[in-house]
């Protein structure tokens, strides 16, 4: 039985909306750990009633700030939820952990409590984007702003190794994010990456992809640095949502309202793939054990799907698939 | 007078296409020089009657593959229309010059031909973003996969004269493209361009802007390297033809043919403004010459937008411009 340990302080809004979904998870069957000021989340287990009295909390006694610099993550020596939930995984009293938020912070603390998976100079954080069935995975979205062509080869391997266990991918497509499809295209670190990807037969390298074709389906795994990646993972957060105001506007100029109503639902799922909360928790790749983490503004479904996105990862032998991938990667930092 | 010489054997589509656009903006009273080969351009200007065969044209007997690598362009000593473009800038018989499509061969053949501005270590390419009333210049957009701090700061001082000179913007805010709004967040290097920009009171600099923010009107430049810029614009490129071809699926799947009618008009501005033909051409900065670069698949009336902006770029003084703000960069390359 895989548990969940689910940092209940993390978030915008905290233990009213990670209880909640904590509560509504149980439901659904997944054994979840609550960990946080144990008086606070008692308060709102009380209003959920006697059954979710019954819910498992760890307590700490602090929390990270949403807005705390991951540096603030390392000197933490004890008692946030952050840290104590990963000291539940490291322990194994729990398979995986969730944070909602604050990305750096929970990447600093699960590298320090857990430490990285061998082979893995820098673990990396995966974004799911829409564009194929099984979504893309980009790696890195945003831990790394500097890589060395090494990072890049192993982030190849550690996101193909997710795709393939957790989202049932059974070859991915590996691509390179570049500034053009041949393989001298981009800068040196990406020259690099490109030439030990092309040899590496463990892998289905499908060579250079450009921004234009990042979302378009012809790659179920694009590698890029944590830099160029964020830009991207962000960008295409803004765009959606500048498209959809202006769109938004010509549907309700241009439409009496019968018309607007009919139409207004049949957008809303084309903008809501594009919302960071869509997929509910993105991975940490590469640290020794099941992190995800998920949105601050999350609301209580969203953990719930967060919650069910880890607890799912687990069952399909996530970190055992990662650690057997990792074999095949070239052994010595490539520069 | 300004003229515009006109690389006429470039773009996708070749003489049909650049020579009906010259002949439309000589109409418009623009003065145009056609640099091809004379044969081939006689018999298009043939085509639109005596007028137009008083059109000068500069014989070129070559042309660039739209497809050849920037290195190709480097070895060219002699005929090519680009060479032959650049060489009548040169000489001060064109005060501009426009070419559409292969930008790395245009970049390259401008540079050897024109060399570079003072304090310029590294040309650039400018692309035009909407999101604000003059547009968003996004400096660089893929000329230079690597940079040093130094091109940064030397990018920002370009883009900001680029954007009063010509675009008329009296204050143009500047930001730096980075993961986070924080000075220390971002690469080594994005964080010493930080540094220095900050300090430097020759420019509106307002701090680091994330990809969410590109397209939000925050600021008039953003500034990046030219890896991150090609992956952002071409990434614009990509997810609007994704959505708009959603978006036009749920319209006709939603609506009668009426209420079809009466919208798609009304949508059609909202993705033409993302479409990379939508600003003509755009400048490649740092050179010492007025080129601009438009897109390979330009029909006629793009490439007569291309020509009016390379000419009004003259006619505001853009190298004068970019000259004299130049001479308040931080002269040391920063590493």
């Amino acid at each position: 039985m895989n548990v969940v340990a689910l940092d209940a302080m993390g978030g915008d809004f905290g233990p009213p909306i990670t209880v909640e979904a904590a509560v509504m998870a149980v439901a659904d069957g997944i054994d979840v750990i609550l960990v946080g000021d144990e008086d606070i989340l008692g308060a709102e287990l009380h209003r959920w009633g006697d059954g979710a009295m019954r819910l498992r909390v760890v307590h700490a006694a602090d929390a990270v700030a949403m807005d705390a610099p991951g540096t603030d993550a390392r000197r933490d020596r004890g008692g946030t939820s952050l840290r104590v939930a990963a000291e539940l995984v490291k322990r194994g009293e729990a398979q995986a952990m969730v944070s909602m938020g604050n990305t750096g912070a929970a990447m600093t603390t699960a590298l320090a409590v857990l430490g990285r998976l061998p082979s893995v100079e820098r673990p990396a954080l995966g974004v799911v984007l829409p564009g194929a069935p099984a979504g893309i995975l980009l790696l890195d979205a945003g831990a790394n702003a500097e890589v060395r062509s090494s990072h890049l080869v192993q982030f190849a391997h550690l996101a193909a190794a997710y795709m393939k266990a957790v989202q049932r991918v059974p070859v991915p497509r590996v691509a390179l994010l570049s500034i053009g499809e041949e393989p001298s295209k981009g800068s040196s670190i990406v020259v690099q990456a490109h030439r030990v990807l092309a040899e590496d037969e463990a892998l289905q390298f499908i060579g250079n992809l450009e921004g234009r074709d990042l979302l378009s389906g012809k790659a179920d795994v694009v590698v890029t640095d944590g830099f160029t990646g964020n830009v991207a993972v962000k960008l295409v957060e803004g765009l959606t949502e500048l498209l959809f105001g202006q769109i938004r506007q010509a549907v309700i100029d241009s439409l009496d309202a019968s018309a607007v109503e009919a139409l207004l639902p049949a957008l809303a799922p084309i903008a809501a793939q594009f919302h960071a909360e869509h997929y509910g928790a993105v991975p940490l790749l590469g640290v020794d054990g099941c992190v995800f983490v998920g949105h601050g503004r999350s609301d209580a479904p969203t953990v719930v799907k967060a919650i069910r996105v880890a607890h799912e990862a687990c069952e399909r032998g996530m970190l055992a698939a990662l650690t057997a991938s990792l074999r095949s990667v070239p052994g010595q930092p490539l520069g």
